[in-house]
């Protein structure tokens, strides 16, 4: 793969470290941008180099915001009651697309996985706690993946949450049938999930 | 899709300009780079800001190089008397990998394509005709893709290569079955040219 050229050798392998990214897409992307011209790549650059001075974490949910507070949290208009608990910033992009949801959200930053060494400690879960013992809180939706991961974490936050003491709501996201997708290639669990979880049509 | 973010969207976009990258994969990286050290990201984007200042094209084949001339066209060991020639700087090291070719290579960027209002003048043809009456040179190898575009470039090469009168052999690359693929997924265009170009076992 070595082109013998050290700055091509060194956008390859910066690019390599991106994820989803092997080395003959990062190669591609390399020779892509040296007939870019060069206000697009510099701009590319310039954008790479921005993203870390202009990001912090909102104090409230921790998602990415550009100052203390995000724009979701600091939305009057939303219903501060109802929490929605996520592994990282991209799902809350994802749930803000679907444009269904209007309350708040808690950014955990992963899951509890112990073959990573990764606790309840390493979380945004007492950050999460004291959210819900300082405010006046309905639900709490989590909304982890349908990992074994993501449902240990929930599992987890449940406890937690009902420890608390304090009457509010938890839920799960519902699973099932992916829209659009053919029950012939659908894996198991989720057949399984769909069939348990199936809703009466009377 | 839009974050609400400035700098987050304007380093999406950027990402979004490059080849095979759609919305999703641009965000993605983009969050991952937020994640990211800030030494990593800094170096994605120094690297890719320096890959416009030391790079040039090679004065004779016309590969992406650091020198006036590149490494194989000034590279003694090489046979100067077979030149392949290929559509795109990738592509030639593409066929270094193979580690089967020896001679030199003329790289065209691009192929003759009328909708694209690219015709012969856009590409580097006029410079091999010089390259090939100017040296001795013994076999041009056509290595334009198997596309249609590719063929009828190569058709255009071999013709203006005969018009200059010189006993040079020109050969294109076989076409046949790819190494590992099953017959039964090949296409017909394919399978044709793996059949007319059947080789004996005798």
């Amino acid at each position: 793969m070595n082109s013998s050229l050290p700055s091509i050798d060194r956008l390859v392998e910066a690019f390599q470290r991106l994820p989803g990214i092997g080395p003959k897409s990062a190669q591609r992307l390399t020779y892509h941008l040296i007939k870019m011209k060069r206000e697009e790549s510099a701009e590319l650059a310039s954008a790479a180099l921005g993203i870390k001075d202009n990001l912090t974490t909102c104090e409230i949910c921790f998602n990415i915001s550009e100052k203390s507070q995000c724009s979701i949290c600091s939305d009057n208009e939303r219903n501060s009651q109802i929490i929605c608990v996520v592994e990282e910033p991209l799902n809350v992009l994802a749930i803000e697309r679907s444009k269904i949801f209007k309350g708040l959200y808690h950014v955990l930053y992963g899951v509890i996985s112990p073959v990573d060494a990764i606790g309840p400690d390493n979380l945004k879960i007492s950050e999460l706690t004291q959210r819900i013992k300082n405010n006046e809180i309905k639900e709490i939706i989590i909304a982890t993946n349908p990992t074994l991961r993501g449902e240990a974490t929930a599992s987890y936050i449940r406890d937690m949450v009902l420890e608390l003491d304090k009457s509010v709501e938890i839920s799960r996201l519902a699973r099932g049938l992916p829209s659009g997708s053919d029950i012939e290639y659908v894996d198991d669990s989720t057949l399984v999930h769909a069939l348990n979880s199936r809703s009466s049509l009377k």
